[in-house]
C-alpha cells in the first residue's frame, strides 16, 4: 500500500466534516462561535514512547490521550485532531488496521474527529504525533501561572501508577492483576470538568508529580510543600511497598491533574469531580521549589525530579 | 541541554501571544472575527525529507514553506504554527541555534508565530513537523473538487527545478549556478494570492506536476490534457536539455500550484498575480485521468506519475 491507499482505506473513514474527506491541501474548520481555541502537540516515537510491538490500538489511544490531557488540563472541551504517520514500509498492514481502530476507538469516547494528517515513509522506527485543538469560554483557560500562596494542592486518580507499569512491561517489576501495565498503557485523561472559576492554576502530569507541580510554582511566583503521606496510591502500588515512593513522586506518564485550588473553593472542587477520585496532598506557599514531607515532617531528598528529554 | 532549556533559549522567543510564552500546556487563540479556520501538518524526517548534514536554518524554512504551501493552496492567510522536534542526543548546539535562526526569519516573512510544540529526544535521526493555521472567508477556501470541464490549467512559477535541485545536491545533475539546488532546498510558497472568486480548484505541486494535478482531475471528475512544451521550464534546468522533461513533470517539492480557472477568470487572474510569473500549460476535459501532449500532439507515456510514500 502506498500513502494515498493508507489514507483512503485507514484514515479518511475517520475524518470529521471539517477534514474535507483528507481529500484537500488542508481541513476547513468553523471554529465554535464565541470560543477561544486551545491548541497543543505531542509525538509518540518508538523506543522513546513506546515499546517496539506494542499493540497499535493502545499505540494510537494513548498518543490521544497525551494531548487530551494536555486540553484537560486547560479546562478546554476537545474539537478534533491532526495526526502524522512516519512508517517503515515493512509494517505489516494489520498494523495499520489496529492503529486506526484505536483512533476510532477514542474518537468515539471523546467525541473527536481526524481534521487532517500528513502520511511518510520512515527509515528507521514508526514516529507518531497528534495536534489536537479543543475550545474554551473566553479568558477561562486554566493556567500555570495562576496559583495562589495558600491554595490547596489536589491531584487526581492516583500517582505513580504509570512509571510502575512502565517497569512491570520492562520485566522488572511484579503486576499480578495487569492493573499497573494498564495504566502505563492507556492514560485516562481528565476532559469533561467544569474547572473553570474553582481551580486557580493546572497542569498535567505528564513528566511526574514533582517536577509538573515544579512548572506550577515557577509559573506562580510560589513554592510547594506536599505530604508525601497524602499522594494517593493505588492497591497494587501500595503491594510494592515504600521503596517505590521516589519512583510514584517523579515518574512521568499519569495523565492525572495537580489543581491549585482556594480552600474556600473545596466543595465546589469536590461537587465537579464527583465521580472521581482527588486527593488534597500539600499547599503552595511564598518562596520557590518542590518541598516533599515525608514521616515526622522531615523533608525527603529525591535523586531527581521527573523526566527530561535530553 | 534538556528539553526545558532548549525551549526556553530557541523557541519561546518565537512564540506570538496565543502561545502563552510556550509555558503552559497548550496554546490559547482567539479565531479571528468572522473567518474560517485552515489547518495543515507536514513533516520533515532526516533522509526522507532532507539530507543529513543539510543546512538546519533550511530545514526549518522548507518545513514551515512546505505547510504554508498548503494554505496558499486553500486560499487561506496564514496566522501561526505548532512544531514538533525529535532530535539525536548528540547534535550539537549549533544546529538548533540554525534552526530557530530559520524559524525567525520565515515568521517575519510570512507573518506567523509559535502557538506552541513538542520536544522529544530521538534515538534516530532527526524528526520534525508543523501544523499551521490559516483562515479564510466563510465557504472561499479553494478545494480540488471544483473544477469545471473547459478551465483552463495554470501554473504559478517554474516546474520541476526542484526535483532536478535535489538530484544536482546528490552529485547526479550539473548545476553551475545553484539555482535548482536552492528551488530544492527553499521553495516558495504563492501565499498572499487573492484567488477566491476566479480559482475553480486548486492545489500545490507537492508530489509532481502530474500526480497532484490527478488528484484535481480524481475529486472534480474530469480528466486533464496538459501541452508539455507550454510547462514552463526555467533557463537552468532548459539548459539540461529535453532528456529531463520527464523528471520535470513528475518530480515533487516545487511547490507551485495549479490552477483550474475558467476562461473569463484569465484577465482577473493575471491582475492578482501581478508580479508572479504564471502560465496556461492545457485544459479540463470530461473524462478521468492526465494526458500529456508532445511534439505533435502525441500522448507521452511516461514510467511514474509521481512521489508516494511507501
Amino acid at each position: 500500500m502506498n500513502e494515498f491507499d493508507r489514507i483512503a482505506e485507514f484514515f479518511a473513514p475517520l475524518a470529521g466534516e471539517a477534514g474535507l474527506g483528507l481529500k484537500d491541501d488542508a481541513a476547513v474548520l468553523t471554529p465554535p462561535h464565541g470560543r477561544q481555541l486551545v491548541l497543543t502537540v505531542d509525538q509518540m516515537l518508538e523506543a522513546v514512547h513506546f515499546l517496539p510491538g506494542d499493540d497499535p490500538a493502545m499505540i494510537a489511544r494513548k498518543l490521544l490521550r497525551r494531548n487530551l490531557s494536555d486540553l484537560a488540563a486547560m479546562g478546554a472541551v476537545p474539537l478534533g485532531y491532526l495526526l502524522t504517520t512516519a512508517l517503515p514500509p515493512n509494517l505489516p498492514e494489520g498494523w495499520l488496521k489496529g492503529f486506526a481502530a484505536g483512533l476510532a476507538a477514542d474518537q468515539n469516547q471523546f467525541g473527536i474527529t481526524l481534521l487532517g494528517g500528513d502520511s511518510s515513509s520512515s527509515r528507521t522506527g514508526i514516529a507518531l504525533s497528534a495536534t489536537l485543538l479543543g475550545h474554551v469560554a473566553p479568558g477561562q483557560a486554566l493556567r500555570r501561572n495562576g496559583a495562589k500562596a495558600g491554595d490547596e494542592i489536589w491531584v487526581t486518580g492516583t500517582i505513580g501508577d504509570a512509571a510502575l507499569g512502565l517497569e512491570a512491561r520492562l520485566g522488572n517489576r511484579p503486576d499480578p492483576t495487569g492493573f499497573l501495565t494498564r495504566r502505563s498503557l492507556l492514560p485516562e485523561p481528565r476532559t469533561g470538568l467544569s474547572l473553570a472559576g474553582i481551580v486557580n492554576a493546572a497542569i498535567d502530569i505528564s513528566d511526574g508529580l514533582i517536577q509538573d507541580l515544579g512548572h506550577i510554582c515557577r509559573e506562580s511566583g510560589l513554592s510547594a510543600v506536599v505530604q508525601a503521606a497524602l499522594v494517593p496510591t493505588s492497591p497494587e502500588a501500595a503491594a510494592l511497598g515504600p521503596e517505590v515512593l521516589e519512583r510514584r513522586l517523579t515518574g512521568g506518564d499519569d495523565y492525572e491533574l495537580i489543581l491549585a485550588v482556594s480552600p474556600e473553593k473545596t466543595e465546589a472542587l469536590c461537587a465537579v469531580c464527583a465521580g472521581i477520585k482527588i486527593t488534597r496532598i500539600g499547599i503552595f506557599k511564598a518562596g520557590e521549589g518542590v518541598e516533599i514531607s515525608g514521616d515526622n515532617n522531615a523533608p525527603l531528598n529525591l535523586a531527581s525530579s521527573g523526566w527530561k528529554h535530553f
